[in-house]
This record gives structure tokens, sequence and C-alpha cells, in this order.
């Protein structure tokens, strides 16, 4: 054992201050409306700065927004280690989606200094500007500008629904910083994070050791046909865009069936044209959604749908187009970044297995630029980005123990 | 040989009226929109009507505005021979489209004037009142109140989009007449008319022998699953009601396969709820239309379709239900009728093949009163409803040929 096992968070505080939090923008169903820059994003920022404050940390902020509060370690010439995640919220959105993952870090931070501990490289905890992208696209605005996805000047340009910018919108509520984004050092970095969907709740596990986040590859696939009324037109000579498009969804399925466990694969749009009751099809547009957390599986089942399109439209005689829209490569964490989460889990004796996100967070924006690891904790029913989202807490307790010991592990491994 | 053997119409002079009574309404494309009671409508009957007056003819309208010409026989206590169609078309229709089969009476008629032949039944050519249902449904309203389906003040009431009533569009354009609907005795109807499909073109045949109208059978389908996250959602733990309802619309076809020559299968419309590229969809509405020209074959087409999806949502764990929306029995025409017209076809050695109608005609609703059949000529492309719409002079001629033998044949049997 480690000299920091058995130290453990205070989960009745951690959970009150995420009740405390999810006031800020409180909407009658019990989720919370805080979209990202507006007042009441605002609002949420200044009450975890403070509580920041409080806690003895040190505040910096970057050009588009994010904030590192910073707990100086017995060697301030050591990158951080950094945990956090996001404030904003989703339109309908609830109380733990990215809060729980800054609640959890700033929970760390006053265990720490409850009980006098030092580290040897600082710990900082970051929040990151508009993750979700409800009111401005790209999402993960924050992270992805500070590695270096997009430029400031882009997340700077981009424009809410009313024609309202992000760097007015910054000024606005005073968050713009000095730091330029991406000169802030990092070491390691952790992120807690609810599942968002329902395989440890299934599996009745309370961590989930993340692996890597799924890569996906998105595609629109037109099936044309000719459109010829239903009754006066016999089945030998149609040309039924609909049936062709309904074998290309099955087998989108089938791929993804034929790469477990990570394998994804889902139709999600569907348009027919001219979509009458009486018409045969003559064009179908829909969606392809491919995922795995391996990029030789995904490039595998990419092939595998193009050589099945390319075989349907032969045998069918139709014309089919595939064109990819969006790509991710997948995003594998860092060995030993998930061993620490592995290890914190088992120094509780918490139930635990190995996971994937399937989702996106701002850990795989910093995977690209520092040893990476999450760790999820169960929501009920999988559902998030819905007001109904929740979890328990003593699930958000475990969770932010081991991400207080992975930090640690990491910090004081640091020389 | 009959004595009307090789009495031929005058193609060029029927091919002429079709054009001349193409020019009302007609549309940039080459097309025409004259849609039932407008102004447009009218100034079409007007001209019909005076053609037949120059030939003699008797004019009767009834109180829903069908209009019936009449060529007295040797014995006018006979009912007539009656053939006819409609002259309204659709917002973006052709030139043949009920047209055809309104004129080509007209010319069976001028043809026999030509030849001062009488026939010993009465011989009258009708048009039937908006046939299209694009202004006011329901659709074949003339005829299917002439045959009792609905009621005259059903179809006076019915409203165009801008409120205005069928009774005072009639009213308004002057073809209001004295007549009860269905007073009006019918000793056999024949009605000529494109196909409206590919199968005669496709064959390369000049002659349809029209057997019956396809009965048809609407459903509406629903598929309840469970929305979730396409990243975050493992296959296994997905209620994907997407895959679950393309199964369902392979199957349609499939049934209809299994039943031909005449089985037909679509699916239409298709609704995914939320339909998002990365939500795996929760509900998936969409049309079954199922058609067969014999009602046991039909009946058993919906018991197929019924204990498939029985069987899907077993299988699968989702609800499906299934409601019948509309319901068209087939309309086999009668044996002598049919074979008048085959016999019609032989006596001008014209290619010849039984098909059947897929979509509705006035002849559906006469064969409920009268012995009914119905003579088909190719259409190109089996394009109709189109303002491409087209067929050849010497198909037209073929087909009128065809009517004219067929109803002399009757006429001349009937004693």
């Amino acid at each position: 054992m480690t000299d920091s096992a058995r130290i453990s968070i205070n989960g009745a505080r951690l959970w009150q201050s995420l009740m405390d939090l999810a006031k800020i923008g409180a909407t009658p169903k019990g989720g919370v409306c805080r979209l990202a820059l507006t007042d009441l994003d605002k609002q949420g920022r200044d009450l975890v700065v403070g509580w920041a404050k409080e806690a003895g940390l040190q505040i910096t902020t970057d050009k588009i927004g994010n904030v590192f509060m910073r707990r100086k370690g017995r060697n301030n010439a050591l990158p951080p280690v950094v945990t956090g995640s996001h404030i904003d919220t989703q339109p309908t959105g609830g109380k733990f989606d990215g809060n729980y993952g800054v609640l959890a870090g700033l929970e760390v931070v006053r265990t720490l200094n409850d009980r006098g501990i030092e580290t040897e490289a600082p710990i900082e905890v970051a929040f990151w500007t508009n993750e979700e992208g409800s009111r401005f696209v790209p999402v993960m605005m924050g992270s992805g500008v500070f590695a270096g996805a997009f430029s400031l000047e882009t997340a700077y340009a981009a424009k809410d629904v009313s024609g309202n910018t992000v760097k007015n919108e910054l000024e606005r509520i005073g968050y713009v910083g000095d730091e330029e984004p991406g000169k802030h050092p990092i070491g390691a970095y952790f992120e807690a994070h609810i599942e968002q969907g329902p395989v440890l709740e299934d599996a009745g596990i309370t961590i989930g050791v993340v692996k890597g986040v799924l890569g996906l590859r998105w595609y629109d696939c037109i099936v044309t046909g000719m459109e010829a009324h239903a009754g006066p037109t016999p089945m030998a000579l149609r040309k039924d865009a609909l049936q062709v498009a309904t074998k290309i969804m099955q087998e989108v399925v089938a791929i993804a069936n034929r790469y477990p466990p990570y394998g994804r694969g889902t139709v999600g749009f569907v348009q027919v044209h001219p979509n009458s009751r009486n018409v045969i099809p003559g064009t179908v547009k829909f969606s392809i959604d491919l995922r795995n957390v391996d990029s030789e599986r995904l490039d595998a089942m990419d092939r595998e749908i193009r050589a099945f399109i390319s075989e349907t439209s032969k045998t069918s005689g139709l014309p089919i187009s595939i064109e990819q829209v969006s790509y991710f490569p997948p995003c594998p964490f860092e060995a030993g970044c998930v061993d620490a989460v592995a290890k914190g889990a088992k120094e509780f004796g918490y139930s635990v297995m190995d996971v994937v996100s399937g989702a996106g967070h701002d850990a795989v924006y910093m995977a690209r630029l520092a040893p990476a690891g999450m760790v999820f904790i169960p929501c009920k029913d999988g559902i998030s980005h819905n007001e109904i989202e929740d979890t328990k807490p003593e699930q958000v307790e475990a969770g932010c123990n081991v991400l207080l010991h992975a930090m640690l592990d990491r910090a004081n491994a640091m020389k």
C-alpha cells in the first residue's frame, strides 16, 4: 500500500457542492440549463472560482476562458497533475455531466487540505469553456483550442443563434484571461465523469476504468431508385430505393456486431423522398455512424461497409453514394494513467471493469498533450443530456476517491 | 367475324381532339392543370359537351355534375352501354389520364355516325366529376356518389384549401343537373385509359385487357424502441427501433413477392424519431401498402404481415403496433366485358395481354352497378400524374378501336 492508502474524500461535502452548483440554472424538472458564456455560466464559474479561492487555490484564466485552479506541490517546477471537466450544460441537461468532474477535483483538493497532505507535483483543477457545443460550435471548444485542434480565432468567431460571438460573450461575462491557450503545462490529466451509457449499471459495477474513447466515422449515404406509383408498378419492375437502403441499414448493425465488444453501428437519420404512402421511394438518404476503440478495427469496419455498398449497388442496379462527413480517430488513454485509476479502485475494493467512452470528452484533447485517463461512475438508466440524469451519492463518492488516489499516485511519482 | 369487324375509328381526329382539349389549362412543360370545378374545368366541359352536341348527342347532367351524352339505339328502352372517364387533371397532370377515356368514347360515337351504324342499345359517353381528388376529397367523387359509396351531401360539403365547397363551385360553373345521381341506368360500362404503369411498355404490348383492379390494404406501423446515444450504448443493450422496422420493411416486399404476379408491397412513408445522426432511433413510424387482385390472396398477405410483426415483436422485445387505415376490396371485372375487350383486340390483330389496374378508376364504382371492363394502352415509361405523361398516336387509336368493338359487341347483344 502507498502512503495515500485509506485517505477518503468527504462524500457529503462533494454531494452538497454538486447540489449547490445545480441551483444555478435549475429547471423545474430537476435538471440544469446553464449554456456556455451566459449569465448563468458566469454565476456558475464565479461560484466554483470562489470555492477554489476559499481552498487557497491560485486562479489562472486563458484567452478562451479555460480556468486553472492550482494547489502548489513540493516541487513547483514540475508540471501539474490536472483534473477537470466543464460546467456548461445542455439546454435540458443534468446536474452531473461535466460538473461532477470539476467538483470532484475541488473535493480532492479540499481533502488534501483537510489532511495537510503535500504532493510532489502541483495539482490543478480545470474547467474548460463550452464543452457541450449547444450554444456555440465546435463542441469541446476550450480544450480544443488548448490542444490546437482549431484556432482561437475560429472559436472567437463562433456565433449563437442570436448572432452573439464567443469573443463578445467571453468579454461580457469577464472570462477572457491573459494566458495563451495551450501554454499552460500539464504533467498528466485525469477526468472523472458519469458514464453517459448503460454498461456499468447493467453490470452492477461501481467504477469504470476507461481504456480509451471510441473513434468514429460518420457517413452520408444516398440510394437512388425510381419513384413510381405503388399500385400500377409490379414488383419486378421497381427500383425501390428504400428496399435497398434497408439492406444497408441492417448491415451497419451486422458489421458492428462482427467487431465486439466495442464496435458500434447506428443509423440515426433517415430521409425518404417523396415520403408518400402510395409512392415507391425514389431516393433515400441516411446517416451511418461506425465506432470502435481501435483504429485498425474501425478501418476494417469502414472497408466492410464500403464493400457491402459497392456489392449492393451492383446486385440492385441502383446507384448508391457514400461520403464520409466526419472522422475522429480512437483515443486510447496512456497505460500509466489507466493503471493509476485501476489501482485507486482496487485500494478501496470497489467493483471495477474496463470500459470505453462512446462520447467525446475534454480528456480526448488533453490526451494529445499529456498522459491522460478517465474514471467513470454509473448513471441511472445510462441517461445523460437529460434533466432526469441521475447517479447515487455513494457512486459519486467512490469515483472521487479513485480520482484522488490516481492523482496522488501520479503527482508523487513525478520527480 | 361480327358485322362490326374492320370498322375503324379515325385516329387523327381523336388525337386532334385530345390536343385541343389539352390546350385548356396547358402548362409550359407540356402538361395540363385543370382542377375539378375551376373555370378551366368549365371550359373543358363546355368544349366536350359542344362536340357531343355537334355529334347529335343528348346531354343529361346529374346533381353531382356527372355528364351523360347519349346516342340513341334501335331499342331505347334498353339500358345504355356507357363509356367514359374524367376530364379533371392533377395540378401537374398530363394530356391523357381521363381525357383519353372521354374522347375515345366521343370518337366511337363519331365513327358510328360516319358509318351510319345503329346499335341495338343506346350508347352513352360520360364524364365523371372530380376523379382526381386533387382539389376536393374524396377522389372519384362523381362516380362514388353515383354508386352510393358516399352521399351527395358529403360530396357537396367537401372544401378546397380556400374553403370553397363542391356545391358552390358546381353551381358557379353551371354544372348542377336535375338528375339524382345513380338514377341513370347503365347496361354495361367500359373505360379506356392509359395504363399509368410500366407493364405494357416493358412487354412491348399494345392492348392490356384489364381483368380487374387491385384491392388494397393500407396500414400504419409503429415500432417503439429506446432512444439512446449512439456512442456509449453497446450493441447488446440497444433497443433500436429502426433495426426492427427495417426487418418489417423487407418483409413487406418479400410477402408481395410470394403472391405473384399481382401481389404488391410498398413502404412509401417513413418517420424516424428523433432522426438525429448520433441517436439510436426511439420510434419509427411507417406505412405499409399491400395490394392484390384477389380477395383471398390479399387477406393471406394481411395475415402474413400481422404474423411477422407479432413474431418480430416477440423476438426483439419491442412493442410494434399495426393499424389498418384504409381498405378497398379487389374489383374483378365482369367476364363478358373482359371478353369483349379481348375479342376487340383480337379482331385488329393487336398484341394483347391480361393486366390488372393498380390504381383506382371510375370503372371500379361502375362495376358495383353493372357489368364493367377496361382497355389499357401503354404510356411512356409508365409515367402518369406528371406533365411528361405521354403515349403514341397509334396506341391511342388502337385502344379506341378496341373500345368501339367491345361496345358494339355489348350494345348489339342487348335485347
